[in-house]
């Protein structure tokens, strides 16, 4: 069960950002089911789990679309709230791995404690529970207590509120940053292995049993309480870096519902993000390393 | 009657541009029918003037939104041809005045010369004829010549393709380019009102009876044989200058059916313009300039 952003996703593909008063031709768009817990629960559909989303799109066509997609994808979407407008994010790709983000995200489309109430089922299904920490801490607190009652594992992704932290991470048992993210949890830059090392010793010490940090320019460090592993970035040429934090999670959550070998989950999240980077947009295309399906390249 | 192109607006306000990776909020969103045709349609029709629309939308769900929107504006569009995917022309407004496109015009969106058979009723019935330049030479030579021949006016906005300069305008009654267009047009840069004079006087002895010529800070020169008049910029707060240029146009024939006196015209269409940088996006609110319609602020 992944807690998350749903949206509308416009992929924008230019040669270069338009000059003010000017204009630019688009190369390439594409437009569908988008945000980061939608595209999370993309890649672990992908991946071959069963996976139910909770979040909110809006009373429009724009939502309307969304969710058939959703549907399509074999999501299970029982769990979501329709209320308001459905958010637009617009991935705009103005060179090879550079993108910018426009974010029209309404207030109302943040997941309430409320909400969480429609997802019951989905709560009792669940073995495992993914966080998305962007959303309000209320929830992430309801949601986590939710999950522990019923014995799921719960996944976060991002830093959470420094008013909730210690409760919270007490709370997670997988907890995974981006290179940002690390920092605002270290309170300083984490610019190497070393220092993700040693900030993820201390998270560990918070609660989860293991933690994923983005290093810059290195790949990923994985650390639990016996040891630690480096997953380099892998060597694909990046088109579009978003939605690989996603692919991430889903790779991670595969692999540990697979085989309780944290180097083999972290291999397959890995392998994930690397996947989508190579893709324009957060939209994961996963099935390749599906039990069953053909071997990344 | 406007040959020209018809498409899905998508206009967002941010406060600047995003960096490379990083995101920034939408302040504003709008969506619904634009293109350059469109707009100086919508402003004909709030103008007063029945009109008919010519172009192509995509057959896709845009299309049915946009041509839904136009037949509520009251815009005939039986001329209308449905082929490939819908123009998407996002305008994105990054502080106030400043705004940048990013066009996905796919090339089927084009009018070709056989398009021009389905405007047929719309040919017949018109007394103006209103082309955007940035349509195939063909295809703007073959309706300039269809207008001539019913007797109807033809109004041109933009810069011939040089190819076909001299032809098209000896069709041409009404010229309108802006300052890029006009140095096009005067193969150097047209700075002041004295540069425009002078073009505009070259352009009468090529075939129009009226010139009109943005000057860069200053207005937009109207030239005719007799005399010319500079429309000063109107003295407004300048939220987003997307369709200033249509909504001259609109404001232009529509002055001109109303009454002789290009003067006048030429004042509508000012206004006209004056009222549309004030909104963001192309589409324009020209209502208030409408006969009986309330005095423009």
């Amino acid at each position: 069960m992944v807690v998350g952003q749903i949206g509308r996703d416009l992929v924008l593909r230019t040669d270069g950002l338009p000059p003010v008063g000017g204009s630019v031709d688009v190369g390439e768009r594409w437009e569908g089911l988008g945000g980061k817990g939608a595209n999370q629960a993309v890649g672990l559909a992908q991946l071959g789990v069963p996976v139910r989303l909770v979040g909110v799109v809006g009373e429009d066509r724009a939502g309307d679309a969304v969710l058939r997609r959703a549907g399509r994808d074999g999501i299970g979407t029982a769990g979501v709230v329709r209320r308001g407008r459905t958010a637009l994010l617009v991935d705009l790709v103005d060179g090879p791995g550079s993108r910018r983000l426009l974010e029209d995200v309404p207030p109302e489309g943040l997941v309430s404690v409320a909400d969480l109430e429609r997802a019951r089922t989905a709560f009792a299904a669940a073995d495992t529970v993914s966080l998305q920490l962007q959303q309000p801490s209320a929830t992430l607190l309801a949601a986590a207590r939710l999950a522990r009652r019923r014995g799921a594992r719960v996944v976060a992704d991002g830093a959470p509120d420094p008013a909730v932290r210690g409760e919270l991470l007490g709370l997670v048992d997988v907890l995974r940053a981006d290179a940002a993210e690390a920092e605002l949890l270290a309170d300083r830059p984490v610019r190497s292995v070393r220092d993700a090392r040693a900030l993820g010793h201390r998270l560990l010490a918070a609660g989860p049993s293991l933690v994923a940090l983005a290093v810059p320019g290195e790949g990923d460090l994985l650390v639990w309480p016996d040891g630690d592993l480096l997953l380099p970035l892998a060597d694909v040429p990046v088109a579009d870096p978003t939605g690989a934090g996603d692919a991430f999670v889903a790779g991670l959550v595969a692999g540990l519902r697979r085989d309780p070998d944290v180097r083999a989950a972290g291999r397959l999240a890995a392998a994930a993000a690397g996947a989508t980077v190579q893709r324009l947009g957060g939209r994961p295309d996963l099935s390749g390393l599906a039990p069953g399906g053909r071997s990344p390249g």
